[in-house]
């Protein structure tokens, strides 16, 4: 065992490792706020997502890449592009959703989340870009019976992760290892995460 | 009709109307950050809840009453302490349930919304106070499986309230009218809102 680390924290990493989901995830399309980039990485750490995506131009976030980076135990890779994104998405044979405010668009609860998925997120003001819906497999809206227009992107966020994660405990997915036990070793090698 | 609306917007707010839950609700418990306060409301219109509840010491809190107050689909209810708040709740014979990361909680899923119920939220740095659980019928958590040790307020009521919204959905709740035909009228007469 690693000396810099208790027995501890050791056993929690060792059981957070266990029930990660390297199969789930999300990706946030230009989310400009980070008190929002913030919230939606605690609830994927939460459901167990390993890693987390996000198209930006990064040198005109930086205070959001800080809101991502402050966030040590969940990984995130940063694409230039959406089409970059969705490409490495499809060749790990993920389904591609986008939260979408659109009428076509299937209730959240219709999507069989035990497949690999990942979860396109909009932009606060402007929603999900044309190429997000293009490139996207289905789209998927939360149903609301009230006067506002949408929800806070990381409250549908998050409501679209608990239904994957009511859905993944009840398939079992929680109780077998699914990430890598070379990446696990490493973690715990470096004593948790960078 | 009223001669300020539009026959659109009428039809938009007696069909919202008629899907209100008035037996359905929150309480902040100084919710400090108006993001939070603002995206918590945003979350109650959407799945019908017709007035939201606090406890603030008003004087103090103008920028949170002023996120409160341009929600204007959602009636607003302020409470100097949480024993007002209760007494006003269980008056109301609603079940009192307290979001709270103890371990002894039970999970947000074992509970009946069906029930006429109020959600209490805790402050983004101390949680809960002692009072509030204390007074609460029952402790409720959204399981994590991850480092962090909570999520965000708005988050952790949104969760909670879309599985009120699924299991009212499912018992037909929505297909009923629930609120006082007195007060649609008076709502739909002062042309919407206030
Ligand atoms: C505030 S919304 C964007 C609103 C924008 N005006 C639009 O029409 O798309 C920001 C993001 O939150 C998510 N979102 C908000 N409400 C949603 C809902 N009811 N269903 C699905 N996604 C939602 C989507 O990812 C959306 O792009
Ligand atoms: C950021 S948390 C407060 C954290 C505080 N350190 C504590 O221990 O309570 C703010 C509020 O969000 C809600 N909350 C956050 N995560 C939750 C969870 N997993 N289950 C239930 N409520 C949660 C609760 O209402 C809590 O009071």
């Amino acid at each position: 065992m690693n000396q810099r680390m208790s027995t501890e924290r050791y056993n929690r990493i060792c059981q957070l490792l266990k029930m990660r989901q390297p199969d789930l995830t999300v990706c946030m399309e230009e989310v400009t706020k980070p008190h929002n980039v913030s919230a939606v990485i605690r609830t994927c750490d939460a459901v167990g997502v390993h890693k987390v995506h996000a198209v930006w131009n990064e040198s005109e976030n930086l205070r959001k890449c800080t809101a991502m980076g402050s966030h040590v135990w969940v990984k995130t890779q940063l694409h230039k592009t959406m089409q970059d994104a969705v490409g490495c998405f499809k060749e790990q044979g993920m389904q591609v959703l986008v939260t979408h405010l659109d009428e076509r668009a299937s209730d959240f609860r219709e999507v069989d989340y035990t497949k690999p998925t990942v979860v396109l997120l909009g932009q606060e003001k402007t929603g999900a870009t044309a190429d997000a819906i293009a490139l996207a497999d289905h789209s998927i809206i939360v149903p609301m019976v009230g006067m506002v227009q949408s929800l806070n992107v990381s409250v549908a966020a998050a409501i679209v992760m608990y239904e994957a994660q009511r859905q993944r405990q009840a398939a079992g997915m929680y109780e077998e290892q699914s990430l890598d036990e070379k990446e696990c070793q490493e973690i715990l090698f470096k004593g948790g995460f960078p």
